[in-house]
């Protein structure tokens, strides 16, 4: 049993990661930390981990940390995450980071949207851990870096589209809208229940999203060419899930039926991501606490643009979800141990 | 008082207009029509509507109900309106009619995208009933055609826009979503609160939408130019409100400063449009339950795009409340007239 | 037109009575505090009020406030009330507090359950602001002690039974569900979008809500005799409404159909107390956004029971509602000025 | 590997018996029926169970059925049921039926509440499949009758305080929330996303709900004295989860700990029961998605009642969730296989 430790256990990332790997066969989850919280039962923070999950949060430095456990997952914000990482590298533990911080492989991007970067030193040897596209260097990683949660529904979305060269991606229009758990457990007037319910409403409009940087990083390596978006990220009275709208100019020539096919084809062996049959689209209640990415296609032929969507779950797929399906790579396991779970539904 | 009769009042837009007019201090309602709920009283049918409407719901034809009021909002479905509403005409009566039978004003394209019409020789003198763009010509019809509730989020959003040609219109985004209520209240399980709830999916993807002639012939009127947009809806799990998220390269060389001082200036007189300060942005929970529009625009320096968005309550502003506004216009009332409460929040 | 001020104007409260006032016709909104906004403007803080209300939030003290209205809501915490609201009477002024400070009429009962009373001598005069019950009191009133949301929808959902003595009132459970906007809006991870949505729960529970004295004091004079009740409060995923279920033994002998009738009879002069046609129930979504109360019986002849439900809109008839009906019958304007509007559903 | 059918799967029961079965190590699901969706893959009509579930729905009767699988869940509705279990009884095949058809012992009670009851000669040997309170059976039964939802959060809820004689039942108040998975999916305006969302109603009031004679039943054997029941189900404008509150006269002289002690010591070795520590309370979003049943008590010193809240996902422990702990049951697995998954939340 591998010994497996949460850092920053008190946010949504951190109990969803204590959800899932609490059936994780392979793992036993030995530490939890939360400032926070310390002194006080993960269930109690958590109700339902109750009688699932059996750890007292504690607040522990980095030193200690490495006496408890051999893998880690760093669930705190970023800037935080990039002191703490190279601590436990250094002490010989494998980790993936669901921060920022060891995404942007440019360091000066990074600190363009970010700030400055502590451990430069230690973004090259980062793997940017979403699997269906860098499996193999995830494998050999000890620093996975797990990707954001509107990179990983657009990156998924758009990349059998530009890998063949059939969008221009001078065009490229994503429209994405978030369940609310994105934002995070703190306290704030903004994602109270009565702000956000029976309501909807776009935020950092005109690329000013720090999660840009990021989808633009991926989707140049994809076209091979640098590639500039326009992102618009709206609110979502839901507590999880993410769906992106991806509008771009198809090659012309280029049949709804073609696109269908190579989506089918570049995803068939994937356990996580599901083409919708032709002609019908993702939903987010159909991902919902799973870590599935559903996509749909469509091509309207009266402006010859194709339309791309995508689903996930923002807490699952989007974060915890895939962070334990980097565990797994990183450790030998199966790649789907512990995540084959249906969307629940309804 | 005006004495006025809701057709097909057992929809949602019918509760709505049955709402507002119960304190409209100009008209009395005086019939409401329902097939499935002849003989109940419409508080039977709508609850809310208990000790503030006094009606029993009739299953008339239109020549019985010529002689029951004197003004007529159709609130039946496409079809149904473009027989009905010649006989309410020929009788003298005047009519907003919220069904789409009468917003194309080239018949060959209505039934390009509906069906065969049976009355193309009313087309002409409707009236498309947007108050912003077109108040002279509500003031003197006798037949209104009220606008579909995406196209007026739409028109109003970029009417400023085209007018001026600051935009180029070849390559116009338009990612919208609606509230359920949008969906009516015919029984289906698409539209069950578990389906819908805690999720976000789009529909009628890829060009087929009906409301997408009816916004190209606005949009190519204000464009001065035929226009061909990409639109796609969605369904929000809310009651009420649509809010349209618009993309378009900008002219070079225009600021945002320029067009923000162009919204304010185009709708400082309207009472119900409301341009919202620099920076902020529209949300549907703050037009809810009102006939106000709200609109937001930045430009991407990144992209070159200027993003509006614009915000409604599809069923005031979308339907009932805009027919209101169109009938106090038709009537010599205050354009305002029972119009003016403040959308509710929370 | 009557001067009048909010005090406390950045809650959910103080945002509700802006949005009633702004369409009265009787009064003129002059002055708005709010320590946390001062300086900006309401609309600002609360963007539905965009072009229908026009105040910048002040922070004044009373000695200032006095000089800048005649009319006082008082929409502060309870302890900050019981010293504001004496300054305003001594300047002469008529106040609505909103707050619990002069809801309990035993002093010694007040700071059993909240804290030492600065002001015990005023309350005697303060008349307890349910009109349906006080109204002769309320009209001649200078300070009046809007009730609490829960009492509102109890006291009336139960005056007609305990008047006639129809029910033991030693056996009174009274099960309350209320929406999020009673939690008001202080930044606080409980009432979060993520926390609340799609959930349920109890709070308070074993006879510790504050507004037990109120509905005790209240249930005691209409029965002539004390009455202690179990009461337990939800939490409910919705903004607004309140419904409670009541469970009493019937006297035996009674009739379904003369409970309905008695109800009728009580409130049919009312015209915010709706009763339910027999076999009907009330609904929160019914009262949404209205001073309505509707109330619906129903007897178990298999246990000899009445149950009695009754529904508000917790920020309305529960709060700012209520209060500018007491405003109204304060100072001569007709009771139900401002606030006729229906419910708006859906 | 248990072949194992389910028929009517095209519910909200069906398609979470699906999700759970789809990654249950011991079974197989071979067989799924549907009159309406024949012919379509499950997963079409169910699209979270995309890549998940490979199975078409088909529509087969009971003969054809019993060549297909050797374990059957049969989620059709009651009256169905009666006629459809005898057929697989007699083929052999072990059977947990969801309906009520085989849930009430007493034929008489049955078709007073339901209708005529054509198997009464079945009804002795069904087991009620409540694990807590009939686990011993359950193991032995060829056929389980699956408790309603309703009984399963009340019955768990009371068991304790019953069965050592601390309450008086002639005065149990029962007020039950449920959300809207519990009304099924079919198509009816009343479900509509729009009358359920933001909004909260009871239905079935007085004592008229067809799951009281079960409450009953079981309360009755309990208590071992004949128990009746205020009981008042209302509508929750949530998906999944019931919350019941339930008061009670306590007997004199019990303190809250001994209850809280007793509470715990009941259901210490009970995987799928929580009681929740002293001084909190469970929340319907705390056990979504599981098969868990979460209990709290609070003692209201002022009244001498016990209030007593239990908490499930009506979907799962209310239906799915328990069938297949029964299915564990019966067929010598361990009862917890396939069910241990964590509540998710948010």
């Amino acid at each position: 049993m591998l010994k497996v430790g949460i850092i920053g256990a008190s946010g949504y990332t951190g109990v969803e990661l204590a959800r899932i790997l609490s059936t994780h066969p392979e793992v036993e989850l030995t530490v939890a930390t939360s400032r926070q919280y310390a002194g006080k039962s993960l269930s109690e923070v958590f109700p339902n981990l109750r009688k699932r999950v059996d750890l007292v949060c504690e607040n522990l430095g980095p030193e200690e940390l490495v006496e408890r456990a051999d893998f880690f997952f760093a669930a705190v914000p970023h800037k935080t995450a990039m002191d703490l990482v190279p601590v436990l590298l250094k002490a010989g533990k494998k980790v993936v980071d669901l921060s920022a911080d060891f995404r942007i492989r440019d360091a000066a991007v990074y600190e363009e949207w970010y700030q400055p970067h502590s451990s430069p030193e230690f973004i090259a040897e980062a793997v940017y851990g979403l699997p269906e596209l860098y499996r193999d260097q995830v494998k050999e990683a000890r620093l996975t870096a797990n990707p954001g949660c509107y990179p990983t529904s657009i990156t998924l979305g758009l990349a059998p589209l530009l890998r063949e060269g059939l969008i221009d991606p001078a065009h490229l229009i994503i429209d994405s809208k978030s369940g609310t758990s994105g934002a995070g457990r703190s306290a704030a007037v903004g994602t109270l229940f009565c702000e956000v319910t029976d309501g909807f409403r776009a935020y950092k409009v005109g690329g000013t999203h720090r999660h840009i940087p990021e989808i633009e990083q991926e989707l140049s390596v994809l076209a091979d060419t640098p590639v500039t978006i326009s992102f618009t990220p709206h609110l979502l009275p839901i507590s999880r899930g993410i769906l992106s709208t991806m509008y771009a100019p198809l090659q012309e020539g280029t049949s709804e039926e073609a696109i269908q096919a190579l989506y089918e084809k570049t995803y068939a062996a994937e356990p996580f991501v599901r083409v919708c049959p032709a002609g019908s689209f993702p939903a987010t209640q159909h991902v919902r606490g799973s870590n599935c990415c559903d996509i749909g296609i469509k091509v309207d032929q009266r402006t010859g643009r194709i339309i791309v969507m995508s689903a996930i779950d923002n807490v699952a797929k989007g974060a915890s979800g895939q962070a334990v399906q980097n565990m797994n790579l990183m450790n030998g396991f199966a790649e789907t141990c512990g995540l084959m779970g249906a969307p629940f539904f309804p």
